[in-house]
């Protein structure tokens, strides 16, 4: 019953949230805004509305629109350096996680002489404080996934040293974050199931974690109350917006998560995956090892187990004391079928069985602050094993 | 489902909290300390321990020794003018929620010109705009019933018009804030009761108020389950420190309740009575109304009353349907019969039966905004009934 809690940024959550930015002080004259390489901020009109908002306001704005699904970090250099050009004194982040992690890294290095992975701790990353601090950030998300709109962090992948290294402190929060569903109406069923088991995990692993604390528990239960509700019906029915928002509101809930908890070690091993095969979408990555993994913690500590069981729809009561740990693995797995996704193999994305150690030890090097972060310390033998047991 | 979102308090909470102090970053160089012109921060050594680790910082300080349980306004002009003439930059409010309330009206009038009555909306407060901003503010509560460390709200009395007239705004959260139970285990047995139901009624309130949230709503039973389930154990053993550290968990939580939603028209009738009689302490008015307010209410809004119930640890489950919002009654009832506070009278405060319609009247004038929460409209006639069930 010891915890800090701070989470200080303004959100406005629900649908048609997007056009009371109108309405909201923005912190600067002039954004850079940050959008994937894709088309979809284009062709959904959302770049324009944005665009339209700040002229209205009188707020002038560059675009920067390289950002990766894996983002990564000379896109993060070149982004900054389009901010200083440009003489932005923001930076919003339009899209999913990958826009809104790039819009936080850019607003550290627009600010701070030389690279990224100066500040960046663990793995090759240098560690050192960031002498100048960073530019205020607005979120406008598009995709119910990583909950960045409601967290500090930012994960970037040094494509040259093949690290994924999550980053941030107490100045890394956006001022300022718009959760509008109707933005996300427009995800398409494979990508909505991804995001939201990212969702999810955030959840279950912020559950699990050794500091969680009483208000992470309680926006952790109820944010896989309601993926494990209305996250099929999402990708069933991508315009259902009661689901869209109801899933919305978990992913929120579990950037919260993530800002008073934290992630475990299995976050550590799917970032192993993703920085060596970038085409592995987190969420994806995260739904190959997730039987492994929590099975494996299953008997570490049963009665949290049990309560993720119920938060998911299970009775628990009305099963054996037992049982009740492993009725989460039997929810778990038939939430995957109802989402579609209890298929995924890594083989797919062309991760070898002769790659896992490897990976593993890529997992302990690069992120290995989340193994601390376990209840039970993992040796490097019972990450390859969990690793492995998830190899299909 | 449509919601903002904003708590940028930095909350430290737990039980030996307060030593952490020493390791934080505190908002300046000389802090104006406003303490209860009581004893109690001496004779428990709180002020020394605060002034230790303020010297220990190098920071330096002033205190201001006066504030009331109902604080009044004279005491924040008092506190303004002693801030400036010490040069504090900063507010420390140690205490209950009077001397952080008043630290927070201190730290606005510190750096304001005119009167603070100029700045408050309602009553024969002006409603200017605060030109020029406050000074940081820290709190360190030692009770657990307002809630004022969590959220932006500081209720201030006009002793001349007999105006007790909550305020806040973006700009008045305390920067930071301690929740250290082992300091309410001083608390007396009656003072502990009348301030948990003070926290209580936030919830029940913020619970039925027409602008709750998923997130309010979410923290709101919580808290009134641990409310139900702690604080009789608190009066009736004060040094369990398990029970206090619960029952200062569910103050905070109401303190978010309040932040994400807002308290209903009890709140004003509560504030007409203590204005006109300051020796009745705020969380005894509100027990007194407490009866015929939610009486005339269960009605209007079943469902709510309902889960209020259950948070209290009904089993409505089991209730025929049109029998669970009076459940909610019959718990409260029983709640107070355990917490020693089911005999109150308005007499014994010397409240006559003749004032009903002058306080009635009080209440609509000054604090008439949280009258517009009620999902049901009161009018003059209906807030006089309430009053006058309420009297005994």
């Amino acid at each position: 019953m010891n915890f800090n809690y701070y989470m200080p940024t303004k959100i406005l959550f629900g649908p048609g949230k997007l056009d009371e930015l109108a309405q909201e002080t923005l912190p600067g004259k002039k954004a850079l805004i940050v959008i994937s390489s894709g088309n979809s901020m284009r062709k959904f009109g959302y770049l324009q509305r944005l665009q339209e908002t700040l002229r209205e306001k009188g707020i002038a704005y560059a675009v920067f629109d390289k950002i990766l699904p894996n983002p990564v970090k000379s896109h993060v250099m070149e982004g900054a350096t389009l901010c200083r050009e440009e003489g932005c004194d923001f930076v919003i982040g339009l899209g999913g996680g990958s826009s809104i992690d790039s819009a936080k890294s850019i607003a550290i290095m627009a600010k701070n002489p030389g690279d990224y992975w100066d500040y960046i701790g663990g793995g090759t990353g240098k560690g050192q404080p960031i002498p100048n601090g960073l530019l205020p950030v607005v979120a406008i998300t598009t995709t119910a996934g990583t909950g960045t709109e409601a967290d500090p962090w930012t994960v970037i992948t040094n494509e040259e040293t093949k690290e994924k290294i999550g980053f941030g402190n107490q100045d890394t929060f956006p001022t300022l974050s718009v959760v509008d569903p109707k933005l996300m109406l427009s995800v398409p069923p494979r990508l909505t199931a991804y995001q939201g088991f990212d969702a999810l995990f955030h959840c279950l692993e912020g559950y699990i974690a050794n500091i969680a604390t009483p208000i992470s528990d309680m926006y952790a239960l109820r944010s896989i109350e309601l993926v494990s509700q209305y996250l099929p019906e999402c990708i069933a029915n991508g315009d259902n917006l009661e689901a869209r928002t109801n899933v919305a509101l978990a992913n929120t809930y579990a950037g919260f998560v993530q800002t008073e908890s934290s992630c475990t070690s299995e976050h550590s091993m799917e970032h192993a995956l993703s920085a060596f095969y970038p085409e592995l979408p987190h969420g994806a990555g995260l739904i190959l090892l997730s039987d492994a993994y929590f099975t494996f913690f299953s008997t570490k500590i049963p009665h949290r187990f049990a309560m993720m069981a119920k938060a998911m729809g299970v009775d628990v009561d009305s099963l054996p004391e037992k049982e009740r740990p492993r009725s989460f693995l039997k929810a778990l797995g038939e939430l995957k079928e109802k989402c579609g996704v209890s298929d995924l193999k890594m083989s797919d994305w062309g991760i070898k069985p002769g790659d896992i150690p490897k990976l593993a030890v890529n997992a302990r090097e690069t992120m290995g602050g989340l193994f601390e972060m376990d209840r039970y310390r993992l040796s490097l033998e019972e990450t390859i094993e969990i690793m492995e047991k998830a190899y299909r």
